[in-house]
């Protein structure tokens, strides 16, 4: 044995490497039995203090959990996939979840990343501040929250995209088109700080960007028949241009549209978050507001190696990534 | 508390449950002094042998590691997706890791996996039978391949989908059309089992649907020149369909040949394995021979959890999940 670490004398007597940690750094609460069979092994091992950092770095297992809310949406299998490759790259190991939106699925699976061996966790949150989420800080856990935000959970580092930039872009844009009567498509079911915060932009870029112009906002769901009600009801208020503040809704839309033999980009304009495949794909191509979710992804591991070096008790702050328009065929001149 | 697990004797001691479980049946090799600390902080809290058997069950974790090749492929996502929901239901946490195709980042994942706590893991392997893999089978961890088979691994269950239903149908289907000379793209870089098997069973089904009709395969790697390359070459076989085995290439030909101004479904048919959701947003939408991503996922499930039940000395099966073709609007009459 070429060194001796907090490891090797955990292993050899048999205790956690955190009870030999905590006991030799004078903490922790451990019966007076274990503090000196943890010292007594220490000793005997021939355990030096020098050697404490070393000790440290070897025992971190480079092992960072990962969670989002659903891998087939093309969006957050992004931003995993940039996240995961930048991490490999830092030589650490991921461990990916997901939970389908769901908040048992949610809390099921931070319950059991505290069971693994993890230095850190970077994670995409539903609604609000759940009990898995709370036992994740309550253990000091070092954690990055990305894409929504956890109300009442401000101690955490989050990374959060800026809706603003791209909307106000795109809303200049259409007004140049000619459009005047902006419909936007909300999903506040979803629980989801940053699609929320979309709706707030929307209507406070409208009244700065088109001075005299109309934001009609619906709230839709995710079955096919809200969807379909809230295009009719942006229909029924006389919008030109549509804005959908989450990619799923745009989709089903689009194809709801296309059933109709509703010309896009022409009798409608139609623009949507999120940067996808799909949206490149179809004909005519969909012009989206991007969160840059490889950025997104990157600045959140950046976050995390930072936090797991400094310790969980220093201030958290808040990153914003600005989001940037993609305008493409899906957008027209007004038909009034 | 309602009863004394191992679990809490740990907690109590300070040392790992692995340590307690194995002083109590007087196994491992640990001093004297822990041996003395387990059994009286067992003694003190309680603890009675009868519920060795609950204890035991409460150690198991519950949790299942899954690895795919790329979570960006929605073929992949959708897999995982369909695993990790039935394992949820059956009551499994899920970690996931995938690897960008690289066989370095796949063993890295499954070295990594090996120092969690899991019962089993599901495994889309690339290539052959590397260090990784190896370990995972020396380990005897109950383990199920899917979607590619390893050679030299045939002890370990696997989960196939069977190309020729799919492609014996779409060749009739095609032949129908009036389409004699087929192309097919292959794609070996992968070193996927899965995509080399339906060259293989492109070859034999051309020679029975289509008497005295030609098939010509030719194959690409991930870059955008081999895949303009390959459609260069089939169209000057004279080819008026093309199957590709592979989707991200059939996405990359698809775009190339509208840029081109050449009509799909008209001036050239195409058909793509993977029942991806992009192909159906596409216009026109794109015909596939589907792998039933689905099916194959929940079967995965059932078969490693019966390898948990069973122990990996049980003989393993290969089960095959027939392909089902879609024919959608890609598909036309052959133009000659």
């Amino acid at each position: 044995m070429a060194f001796v670490t907090i490891r090797d004398i955990a292993q050899e007597a048999g205790v956690s490497v955190t009870a030999v940690s905590q006991i030799l750094h004078d903490k922790g609460r451990f019966s007076q039995q274990t503090r000196e069979l943890v010292r007594q092994t220490a000793e005997r091992l021939g355990y030096v203090p020098d050697q404490r950092a070393r000790a440290m770095r070897s025992a971190a297992t480079q092992t960072v959990g990962l969670l989002v809310p659903d891998l087939r949406n093309p969006y957050f299998a992004d931003m995993v996939s940039s996240m995961e490759e930048e991490l490999y790259r830092r030589g650490f190991t991921t461990l990916i979840g997901s939970y389908g939106e769901r908040v048992d699925r949610q809390d099921a699976f931070l319950r059991s990343l505290l069971g693994q061996r993890i230095d850190g966790a970077i994670v995409v949150p539903q609604g609000g501040l759940s009990q898995g989420l709370q036992l994740l800080i309550e253990r000091k856990l070092p954690l990055v929250f990305v894409d929504r935000l956890v109300p009442g959970a401000e101690n955490v580092p989050f990374v959060v995209s800026d809706p603003k930039p791209g909307l106000e872009e795109a809303l200049e844009r259409l007004a140049g088109l000619g459009h005047r009567a902006i419909g936007f498509v909300s999903h506040s079911a979803l629980g989801s700080f940053s699609v929320n915060e979309r709706a707030k932009a929307f209507s406070a870029a409208i009244r700065e960007r088109i001075p005299g112009g109309t934001g009609v906002v619906v709230d839709c769901n995710s079955t096919v028949e809200s969807r379909s009600s809230a295009l009719e009801r942006l229909n029924n208020a006389g919008v030109t241009a549509i804005i959908c503040a989450y990619s799923p809704d745009a989709i089903t839309m689009l194809g709801l549209l296309q059933e109709r033999g509703i010309a896009i980009g022409d009798a409608v304009s139609l623009i949507s978050f999120d940067d996808i495949e799909a949206f490149r794909l179809m004909v005519p191509q969909v012009s989206v507001i991007s969160q840059q979710a490889d950025a997104m992804g990157r600045l959140g591991v950046e976050m995390l190696i930072r936090r797991i070096a400094s310790g969980t008790e220093v201030a958290a702050h808040t990153h914003y990534v600005p989001t940037v328009l993609h305008m493409r065929g899906s957008c027209g001149v007004a038909v009034v």
